[in-house]
């Protein structure tokens, strides 16, 4: 048993020097199963009314048909009802731990699906199915395994000390998936937040009703197409929001004056870079930071030509380059009080054209490439 | 040795189960200490320049002082130097495994303080110190045993099977702590964000400069003498700062008048409660929904002669009645433009008088209990 042991032991090392979940709940599917020498198992995980597949591995489908690695189909949802195994688990917190798949008793709630056995030509015989628990009581998803055997190779139904076993691994999927949870949440909430508020700050000149979520989810994109990291990728979503939160500087009569602006007025309007920046100033978080260098930048031109300072080529901070597209695109893409929108082929025109000229070459690059989903993301957020 | 591990995978199982963090830790220490025989054990959080104990046992010293549970004396800090054990193991990331602290090789950088052994007079022998890590390496803290003994009672060194089984129990610490460092920063990220918004819409009408930080305190702290849960008190935290988003919407003639307003002007200027409530409607999360009943209602009166629905006693959301409270106290302790602060006493005076007419009597009996902590915060955003 000591062999056991010393992999739940390495596992417990893995919690806090694994970098990437997906491989920490690979580790966690592949260790239950050598601990309960079964032949398949899986994790889902909960959301609203499915249970998703996260996991899925089975050995003896592996070698039927001669797979790699563990994907052994594409992951879809399974319903979140008490009539199948999982689910029944995953909604009353209960383990199930069945002997034969094919001879659960009628009294039970739940029953097998078979599709999976008919898709592939399997035998799934004994079940145990987990709930993952946060420290709440709450259930995240459910650790499954499937076909345990003894020594002599037959399937047979779960032990209590094997059983007993798995929990432990379980928890360590709970605590990995509950702090991704909440790490998730916490951003969502916080996102949500500053949407919220910066569009409470142009109430008296509002763009229109998703300016800022598109074009700060077209920030995110480009700088993705250009290989920046997830953590600046989050930064851009998080800080292009404020690019224009210096308007709130700008006096009423000019800001929601129904023609178009003298040239002194003009001047005024144009503060509103150096306004946001000092409203940004001493940045305490590297949100604010960013936002501070948007608000301030957003408006130069990579051929130097732009305001307030005239900056060229790469003088202009990239995070200020990106959202100057991103800004652009969004104004020329959809219908404003005061003008149409541009057909889409036009505004792709004009992107290309202004390259190297308005735009940061690279930046238009990284737009181009991630077109697609800027165009997913438009239609999301459409007016 | 099962027993070691029974132990190990019980605790695993705590990683998910047990609310408390604290817990948590102590179990960790405790089970530590077990599986390595040690008279004491402790736990050290990296903070800045220094590490601070959070968790320390001793058993040869409870029993000798007569101690109940495993407080020793009060934590304390102590520097995050390499000419300390615990610091040399936070700097460098190695484990450092001593087999007598009084014969420390010269050559080694480190050397054992000897101060707890003489306060206490306890002899330290054998000390292993092994650094906690999060998934990118970085150092969080130190989990410490003093004193393992063998079967015989006798300190010995610590031998590798132990120490790796230790490691694992760190491992659990340290992803613990990290999730805890995690949620806090992600949490004060968003409290700084939300502060620097709200302030940039009063960008026409400054109230002071730290209104919102005092007032959101001070909110929290009633809350908190109230018997309010934390979730509760950070959501006060987290959401009163936006009482007066709605003032964005006043005309900047109104907003920025020097003189005293006209009965018309006033009832304009009034309206920032529900414009405030405008703003912040559709909320998509809990912060944004407690906003917005705050801003509609921290003008309300238990009296029911307060605007803008002249709501009365517990019509008035609780949210709003503690608001009510914190904004007053703070316009009336702090100098603005255009008066003196109170002193001290008579703005105390004010709020007992004003208990039951002006405010709710329960949110003024938590503003008294929480008297000293709001006095704290006064003077750490003091103007």
């Amino acid at each position: 048993m000591d062999n056991v042991y010393d992999k739940i032991i390495q596992l417990g090392l893995m919690l806090s020097s694994e970098m990437k979940l997906d491989n920490l709940f690979k580790k966690i599917v592949e260790t239950s199963r050598e601990i309960a020498n079964s032949e398949g198992g899986s994790l889902y995980i909960k959301r609203k009314n499915v249970l998703d597949f996260i996991i899925s591995q089975n050995e003896v489908l592996e070698k039927k048909f001669n797979l790699k690695g563990e994907v052994l189909f594409k992951p879809y949802p399974i319903a979140l009802s008490k009539e199948n195994i999982a689910g029944y688990a995953a909604l009353t917190g209960e383990i199930v731990n069945i002997k034969d798949a094919y001879k659960i008793p009628k009294d039970k709630p739940y029953r097998f699906l078979d599709s999976f056995d008919k898709k592939f030509e399997y035998k799934t015989r004994s079940i145990l199915a987990i709930p993952l628990k946060d420290r709440e009581g709450t259930i995240l998803g459910i650790l499954q395994l499937i076909n345990g055997r003894n020594k002599s190779g037959q399937v047979v139904h779960y032990d209590k000390g094997t059983v007993s076993l798995i929990q432990t691994l379980a928890s360590f999927a709970a605590i990995s998936l509950k702090n991704a949870i909440l790490a998730k949440d916490l951003k969502d909430s916080n996102l949500s937040t500053i949407y919220r508020l910066v569009k409470a700050s142009e109430y008296k000149d509002p763009d229109t009703a998703h300016h800022i979520e598109r074009m700060s989810n077209y920030s995110k994109i480009i700088s993705k197409y250009m290989g920046f990291d997830e953590e600046f990728q989050d930064l851009m979503l998080y800080a292009s929001p404020m690019h224009d939160i210096g308007k709130i500087g700008v006096p009423d009569r000019i800001l929601t004056k129904p023609g178009p602006l003298t040239v002194e007025e003009r001047k005024v309007m144009n503060k509103h870079t150096i306004m946001g920046s000092d409203i940004l100033k001493n940045p305490d978080n590297p949100i604010i930071e960013m936002a501070r260098t948007i608000a301030l930048t957003h408006h130069e031109r990579w051929d130097g030509e732009g305001y307030p300072k005239k900056l060229k080529g790469e003088e202009i901070p990239i995070e200020g380059r990106i959202c100057a597209i991103a800004d652009v695109f969004d104004a020329l893409s959809v219908k404003r009080v005061y003008k149409k929108e541009w057909p889409m082929q036009e505004v792709l025109t004009y992107i290309e054209r202004e390259r190297g000229k308005q735009f940061c070459p690279y930046t238009v690059d990284g737009f181009f490439k991630g077109l697609e989903e800027i165009l997913e993301i438009k239609a999301k957020y459409k007016e």
